[in-house]
């Protein structure tokens, strides 16, 4: 037997938090069989690569990831994100279960990750429907989940993100059937969120094994009870520092993730790296940065054994880097091949087809008319009392949200000089088309926003300063299957069709950045609230959940409390 | 809802790393439900308990344990070791399992568990049988390991120690049969010894997950390859200070465990308090040392959601210390429940009876004689040429072990003066009764000692001065369905009955660490070799073993050379 390939003269930082030494990698098939001295096994068949001068490091691991937010299928993001480093993500399935009648979704990456050179281990969803009060294709409790570990056991290694709080706390049937379907098979539970202290114990105690947080006293306290922390770093910049001022003594329950990053933003400031990068720069110690994005995830995740050291037996993925602080990527190797060098493949990526079924997803059963976003007032009104969300995010604790309408013709009108537009969410999967309807304080005072990319349920949302631009965007947002879709007067300015799930598309990663970037800059003409000026068209997506610490949610069966889920009329 | 029990006004530390600060620990039922503030759930069906100036700390864990090497069975070793703080061990079943047929021997441990309040986790075995050159009661390949699994998916958690080194890398059928039954089941590998740096990476790569060093290159090399090490204080004295020195960046894959202990050894110098001790003496910051016997295990074992630190979710095992840096075991709660003060269980134990199929396991067809003992020589022969096993543990490398002994009546005889006696293994499962007899080097010139605790076949293994006392000993030790006999001119001179596989006694612990003096005593005046001075009896256990790094050993198949699986003769 000899290697089949030996990666020589480099340094290596092998992940288990060792300092650096001269160290040769080599790869027997798509495993490492040996680090170290490794000239034992050299033949005539070994492939030699020099890393003279370069830092050998085991290819990044992101703890808690949805491929579904680059707007891009498994394949075309892979394109963009395995160059940067990214060999492993565990991916939380909600988005795309939601999207597509529920397992089908988890199956889709399995399927992609069975093929493609980064490895994708997809949770199966704990959020699907992500609360009781709104309508997705969906549907996934203890049989299902149970299902899903039966037929995928090495992908599935747990289920994504739990956060309907609510349910938790309340013995949800469906919910904790999920998080019981897990722990039965002994494997993880992610959680997300920050719920109040006073109920964590709770949440924690229901079986949660992780989270994200970026208070400084929160993720000590949750880090205490034991709790595994996925920071974004661009949310944590203050909190590593003061990590680091204690000093934070053991980070192996400190992960790094991506969570949500579109194709633009992933090409434009990079994914994994850039979180590596981002805490080597807030102080955190490079060694233990690059643990955060390695070794510490795949623990947490009960993959040690596969991934996050350099070590025998580990799927052979090596990134090769040129500058370590800077975490610059100068190769990629991925089960044991090289799969990109200078951010760029060195070859094409095949993840198969995409299941027919996962399109044409966007199903209303007939074309959406102004008069289904008409509010109508009480008789005899001139003005009315309305519930408007709010246009921010994160907060449970919001003042009241009653704000006085005109009304015109019998209908409730918009107050757009103060910024409050009309929105609706139409159930999009088939399921009866119903729609809910109210006003929200999002600023945009022109044209109309259609999009099948709302968090979690993914229905066709849409908002507006006409009943007339809402219903021509949101008609031409189904018609190509969903996706974005801007109008303004009628005209459509800019749009991203995204016809897989209405979630992603397989089309050039490169004119999938320029779309997104396109929305932005026209919708950031469109006047947004300051709180959306950055990013407007990724930042509506996530400013309408119905999880904690979401205190009211507009959904397709209409306007809800989340804390009591009692419905709340539109206007009173 | 309130909580059962409240642990209040101590100082916890919780397991997780972090400093020791003032929190209270509510229990509900058999679980932690808070730590922290938790005033909000106290009820009037909530016992309060003060730990005020004591520090509170997660029950300790071991990562690889024996309970038969107390010589008690699972009950009667509960006795001992709750009081030190062991709440939770991973047990290593390859003693069971090669004496009690198999997956029988595992059961007797998940039985066990599941009454008391300590938490036994039965690995199934790798080695049963150890070796392909010796004969035991059980088998278990890749059949039998899923099939444990499949029966006791959450107490059997993986395997226990892969040490048949050669096996493991000549592909073994069995051996690799278990590891991957234990691999496709998500469950974890445990390994044992020291491979060669050589094949350090194939061992590895086989899928070994931990190990046991007291090298610090080794020791080094082990956790840079993602090796979960478990260290035994007393043998790593110096390769903690030399990890204080570097400094260890990461300890989390550095965990202590106590592996194999006699009752009496026990009784007089801890457990896993005693572990702990030491490595906060050997300089270890008492924090990390505490997560060495906690967390670190926990987390290695995949079990951290449910041991190792004090947070909620996890089984209530709470340990109230007194000195926290001298380890001073207070109170042990388990499960919820005070069961041990001041040393001392506070209520008897009760893990069911005894299956009777665990008893009468030394099933001899006849009585042994003085002639199984004779070793022939070579006609016309006045001396020979002899292997005789040298008085040594763990080595690679040793030199030549051909001896010159003289011959008498066609028989080749021992030379006590220089230390070499003559030396016994007899299959006792019923299967044959084949004997391997030889020469050994273990000084020992009067008398005879039999017992049936020789790892890892347990078979029934005698050495003398005299064949006659040898078939004396061995046939008592028979009749008393194992244990120890020491004998001397025809008499009795101490004995230990251990009827519950010939491994365990279900009789009080103290009278049995007192009968284990005894036999120390008695075998120490019988001048036996200097290496075996100190604890003769358990000494003997350990040295005539199959796996790496032992390079000979007398089996009931006759004396073999290891490394060649090729059988030598005794003389020549």
């Amino acid at each position: 037997m000899s290697w089949s390939l030996l990666i020589k003269n480099g340094t290596v930082i092998d992940g288990s938090g060792a300092a650096r030494g001269k160290a040769d990698v080599a790869i027997a098939g798509d495993r490492i069989a040996a680090v170290g001295d490794v000239a034992r096994h050299i033949g005539p068949k070994t492939t030699r690569v020099s890393a003279k001068g370069m830092t050998l490091v085991p290819g990044f691991v992101d703890a808690h990831y949805h491929c579904e937010s680059s707007r891009l299928t498994a394949r075309r993001h892979a394109e963009v994100t395995l160059p940067q480093g990214l060999t492993v993500y565990f991916e939380g399935t909600h988005e795309i279960t939601n999207a597509a009648r529920g397992l089908p979704g988890v199956e889709y990456f399995v399927r992609a990750g069975r093929r493609l050179p980064q490895k994708i281990y997809p949770c199966v969803s704990s959020a699907t429907p992500p609360s009781p009060v709104e309508t997705t294709s969906g549907y996934i409790g203890y049989r299902e989940a149970a299902l899903a570990f039966e037929r995928w056991p090495e992908e599935a290694r747990g289920i994504d993100e739990v956060m309907d709080l609510p349910r938790v706390l309340d013995g949800s049937r469906r919910l904790h059937g999920v998080i019981q379907a897990t722990l039965d098979d002994r494997r993880v539970v992610a959680g997300h969120g920050s719920p109040p202290l006073d109920v964590l114990d709770g949440w924690i105690a229901a079986g949660v094994m992780s989270s994200h947080s970026a208070r400084i006293a929160e993720a000590l306290t949750m880090l205490r009870k034991g709790v595994h922390l996925q920071l974004k770093t661009e949310r944590s910049r203050e909190m590593i520092r003061q990590f680091l001022e204690l000093p934070l003594r053991d980070w192996r329950n400190v992960g790094l993730a991506v969570d949500d990053r579109t194709a633009a933003d992933l090409l434009d400031r990079g994914g994994m790296d850039y979180e590596v990068r981002s805490a080597i720069e807030f102080g955190v110690p490079p060694i233990t940065a690059y643990q955060m994005a390695t070794i510490n995830n795949a623990a947490h995740w009960q993959v040690a054994h596969r991934h996050g050291v350099l070590a025998p037996g580990r799927c052979a993925d090596v990134l090769v880097v040129s500058d370590f602080d800077n975490v610059v990527v100068d190769r990629v190797f991925a089960n044991g091949r090289l799969v990109a060098a200078n951010g760029r493949l060195t070859a094409p990526l095949d993840a198969g087809a995409v299941d027919p079924a996962l399109r044409n997803t966007v199903r209303l059963s007939r074309p959406l008319r102004t008069s289904d976003f008409e509010i109508l007032a009480p008789p005899n009104r001139t003005e009315v009392q309305a519930y408007v969300l709010p246009p921010r995010y994160f907060s449970r604790d919001l003042g009241p949200i009653t704000k006085t309408l005109p009304v015109s013709g019998g209908r409730v009108q918009r107050d757009l000089r103060r910024g409050i537009t009309k929105f609706a969410v139409i159930e999009r999967y088939g399921k009866g088309m119903s729609i809910g309807c109210s006003f929200w304080e999002l600023g945009f005072d022109v044209g109309a926003i259609a999009w099948t990319v709302h968090h979690d349920h993914h229905n066709l949302a849409v908002f507006g300063a006409t009943d007339e631009d809402m219903a021509i965007a949101a008609n031409r947002c189904a018609a190509i299957e969903g996706g974005y879709v801007i109008v303004q007067d009628g005209k459509v300015l800019a749009e991203l069709p995204l016809p897989v799930c209405g979630l992603m598309s397989d089309d050039d990663p490169a004119r999938v950045a320029d779309a997104i970037r396109l929305l932005d800059r026209v919708a950031t003409g469109m006047h947004p609230a300051p709180s959306l000026a950055d990013h407007p068209t990724d930042r509506i997506t996530f400013m309408n959940l119905t999880c904690d610490p979401w205190k009211y949610s507009l959904t397709d069966q209409g306007l809800f409390n989340l804390e009591t889920q009692q419905r709340m009329p539109a206007v009173f």
